[in-house]
């Protein structure tokens, strides 16, 4: 029986001392010179792109396993490499969980239910990657999946994650400007379209053998923190799951914005920030390092990071109602 | 200057005198025995898996080209066998291609607009397949989206499928039981979620030069015909938008439902239908063809489904006030 995905995050995070999650998207573009220079000799563009992209993944995994608990694997820019792309992702979810990090893997699917079973069965079970006695499966530790379609296409993500000791995160309040849409729309009382997903994700992670020791379900959310308030309120309505928060930092939310997703004893929460760590040279702040010491600040931001993390927490507690 | 998606796929449905999708979602457990034991000569489950379903995908086109305008690729069936499942999905589109079948994409993915850019270059820009002299790109014609996120999530789909002639189909109401749960909470005006982001997917359609000749527009829409009275508002609400109809057959729903995707005028929609056909010879009707003689049984579906849309169309065309 494969330990519970919440009890494995809590431990984790608990070792490294902050509840907080590198997002890996790379972006060719916008990768250091160097990485780009050694990855240029592949036979087409698209190979060279996912050469360059598990290199630099891997640096950022090198620097971020000192001081962080689990990485996030954005899929749409592995998939933007195609088939060598797809390969790189799963070459850099190996290489993340051989250092000892958690990988959740950014997939966000949905479809019905009998192709939400393949969907799952595609994310969680075990693929195979390299050649003859080194191959070998891997599988992420948790997906990211859409709540469009209703329970039967996050039920069959469940069973199997429930199963393999993994853990779901249901998209509920995402981070950007046109969340508000869809999500926002007032049902007739007064309850907003992500706040029903929300109650819905609370029945889900409480079925029977969701939660785990730690009081929290490998049934977690994604709750942006670019609108603060309602993370607080997607706390309040989601007790027992993970609340992981993107949207600090390039897409202008801070931490005290995150800090609403967890709960006063500082647990429940995991602060995921891409951007603006991983191109963390591009900054101003870090610019002085320069784009030949990319990986100086890249440390230098996940340890930024971490102490803002920690230092809003710190605040959030020290106001709380006694 | 590609030619417009929409204009592309009525002329495609009038040179085949059929509104109808065949759904490539291969599953290797109710793959014929014969594709299974061809395909049994790999070195491990999945990829074994992947060409089986590249074998079956390929036999079914073979008999789908006379018959339908296009098929519909479930990514999911192909993601399941990993990373020889992505080379199977682009040959299989490929080879559709180069038979004269438009092909649609069934990715439903959807992330906020940064990362949908990355989606979408990677589902609608060219994939390199083959080796050496033969390696060239292919891409699909359309792809199919989730719309939970907004506006900024669909954006870079349709800037895209502009430039290549393509053609983005919004998931605004599914087939699947549990479709209701979000998609049919009401709004303070007693409007329901559906049909909400049916009316920006109408906003999305018209705007300057996603129209075609045909008076459609590249924005089309998923209305899955389980829910045929919903289907019906839906054709009101995105005039300009071809419907994609999944849900008849194995799904419960009938022609006569999927009818009502329609305009009066006997276009606008795209019935697509799946296991009902590709697993035909497990129907009671068509068994007696024999699991060996799958092929037939597949051909007799596919042209007793034709039929049966033809009928329902007729019959819609009749009972229409004068």
């Amino acid at each position: 029986m494969a330990k519970h995905f919440a009890d494995r995050m809590l431990d984790a995070i608990e070792a490294k001392q902050a509840p907080l999650c590198i997002g890996l998207d790379p972006m060719y573009e916008r990768m250091p010179k160097q990485i780009r220079e050694i990855a240029a000799h592949g036979r087409g563009a698209l190979s060279e792109q996912a050469a360059a992209a598990r290199e630099f993944c891997q640096s950022v995994i090198d620097i971020a396993v000192d001081h962080v608990p689990c990485v996030k694997l954005q899929s749409a820019c592995f998939e933007r490499c195609g088939i060598t792309g797809l390969r790189a992702y799963y070459e850099v979810v190996d290489y993340a969980q051989e250092k000892g990090l958690l990988v959740i893997g950014d997939i966000k699917r949905a479809d019905i239910g009998t192709t939400a079973q393949a969907y799952a069965s595609a994310h969680l079970e075990e693929v195979l990657i390299g050649e003859g006695d080194a191959e070998h499966g891997v599988a992420v530790d948790a997906v990211t999946v859409n709540p469009y379609f209703g329970s039967d296409s996050v039920q069959p993500f469940i069973d199997l994650a429930k199963a393999g000791g993994q853990g779901v995160f249901v998209v509920v309040r995402t981070s950007n400007p046109s969340a508000t849409e869809f999500q926002d729309i007032k049902d007739a009382d007064g309850r907003r379209i992500f706040e029903r997903v929300a109650e819905k994700v609370n029945d889900w992670a409480n079925q029977p053998g969701c939660v785990g020791e730690s009081g929290y379900s490998l049934v977690a959310a994604v709750a942006g923190a670019t609108y603060p308030e309602d993370t607080k309120t997607l706390r309040d309505l989601m007790p027992n799951s993970l609340l992981l928060v993107p949207g600090v930092g390039a897409q202008g939310g801070t931490m005290e914005d995150a800090s609403q997703a967890f709960h006063e004893d500082g647990w429940g929460g995991l602060v995921t920030v891409s951007r603006s760590v991983i191109y963390a040279w591009e900054r101003p702040e870090y610019q002085h390092l320069g784009e030949v010491n990319w990986e100086d600040a890249i440390e230098v931001a996940v340890v930024d990071t971490k102490a803002a993390l920690a230092e809003a927490l710190a605040r959030r507690a020290a106001s709380a109602p006694q």
